[in-house]
């Protein structure tokens, strides 16, 4: 099946292009086939060359997002075609990134691809706002949620982790302090409340 | 205070300079003073001008690495002489990075800095063995440890976490095993142990 062509699962980092690594910013000036979601700053389209394909499969304003299988399928014949094809993602691939299905789809079907990291918002948020995720006296750990499904987490658990990152919280912020509050967590613990932030 | 002196702590990520972000290498090429740890990749030196003065405080072969409070000033002088300096750190500056006394001290002396975020190995290390730490199916959070002082973590907590990564855990991998399993984790679950991850 091995005909050169290759799929890159790039993470794109927080937003802002600086943030970008140098792998991933070689990648992108390299694809013939650029595959991204809504998310990314517009910056990085820059990065393809004039030839390159870009296919938007992110939501769009009110719009649908792009079938996952669909987006299965198109790396999947854009490899097979022979492409060196970048498969772009906000922050970090397998950070919430939903990158299974994609990676099952391109073992099954033969296909090279390679696993490039980002910069994730998990952690970088926090540190844009000027927060410590571990520190020597504060914090000797922390844990990463997403904000998605509240009710399908371990709230015992999550309240005894000294840092708590929640991504895509905003809907169900009330929802996840009344859940920690009930396990234990002090009413005087700070929280910060972080968006764009990149 | 402000003479134009800045103090950069910037992320070099896990350690092969291609996962550094472009942010990070035109600080490094803009740097008058680079203060760095030991464990960064050589390769991440030869980005710097050659008219920058390069100071090594990590760890070298046996002998103690330079006291925290002796970084501490040296960052905070350099800024105050007006250089633009970059404190390179190993993976990212917030991550078990020792950053808070540094930052404590430039913002005691008035220094301007800015925290620049690098690729953490606790991210990058699963990626490149090929395990999402999320994943739809599999896991919904993950937590991030260092193996160093086992005795002091809630091991009852961190059991029902679905994905654990533990940083530094080489010497302390038995006892941790045995808080796990002692706390219900299953023996049938797998355990990656990755070194040298880029």
């Amino acid at each position: 099946m091995n005909n050169n062509g290759k799929v890159y699962l790039v993470g794109a980092g927080p937003g802002n292009l600086a943030y970008l690594t140098i792998r991933g910013k070689q990648l992108l000036a390299d694809a013939e086939v650029l595959i991204y979601d809504a998310l990314i700053d517009p910056q990085l389209l820059d990065l393809v060359s004039p030839d390159c394909l870009k296919i938007n499969v992110g939501k769009r304003g009110g719009q649908a997002s792009t079938p996952q299988d669909r987006i299965d399928r198109l790396l999947v014949a854009y490899c097979l075609k022979g492409n060196q094809v970048v498969r772009l993602k906000s922050g970090d691939p397998l950070i919430f990134g939903r990158a299974t299905p994609e990676i099952n789809a391109l073992q099954t079907a033969g296909c090279e691809f390679e696993l490039v990291p980002g910069i994730s918002s998990a952690l970088a948020a926090p540190l844009f706002a000027g927060i410590p995720l571990t520190d020597k006296n504060l914090s000797s750990c922390f844990a990463v949620i997403s904000g998605h499904q509240p009710e399908q987490l371990d709230w015992n658990a999550l309240s005894k982790i000294d840092s708590l990152v929640v991504l895509m919280g905003g809907r169900s912020l009330k929802e996840i302090i009344r859940r920690l509050l009930a396990n234990g967590r002090s009413h005087y613990e700070p929280i910060a409340i972080i968006r764009n932030c990149s």
